[in-house]
């Protein structure tokens, strides 16, 4: 019975597509976990400014894609992927004093 | 007749495939240099190992989708990102005295 709801599931790419909404859920709340221990310990020495630098633009143009795409999902995962990025950007700079 | 040949990869939506190649290849790359900071200073006290740990889950489900779709940009750039991130956090487990 599951099995096979399973497969109606997969036949109607239903299946695909929440598999893809699941990924990119957890890649784009992956950076709130950073966000919450960089505003705690003020201090972020240790996070490299290039890898917020060239996620922000990597996401940017994955939201180009999904405008072009009209795919909402990369849409929004990316729009929020971008501002966290770039948030932890502004942090790392806010905090360079207790981070040098 | 620049405009012209841009039009064309528009309609051929080979330009979308483009932006969405360089995209992939921006966000997947990004975490070298965490990977090359984090080995040179053996000090990866403020990265937050959930980051890690939630990207590489959701690069991982990213992978199975772009073997459902047959979509080896998604599926070379999600292995990376996978590998990457497992790294940094085996590196994190690594560095944990001289983090602590």
């Amino acid at each position: 019975m599951l099995s096979q709801a399973l497969m109606q599931l997969v036949g109607d790419g239903i299946f695909i597509t929440l598999v893809g909404s699941i990924a990119a859920s957890l890649t784009t709340v992956s950076f709130l976990p950073q966000i919450v221990k960089g505003y705690r310990t003020k201090h972020m020495k240790d996070v490299s400014p290039y890898l917020m630098a060239l996620y922000a633009s990597g996401t940017t143009l994955w939201l180009a894609y999904g405008m072009f795409k009209d795919d909402w999902v990369i849409i929004i995962a990316n729009a929020l992927g971008t501002a966290f990025n770039l948030l932890l950007l502004y942090m790392k700079h806010l905090y360079r004093r207790s981070s040098s």
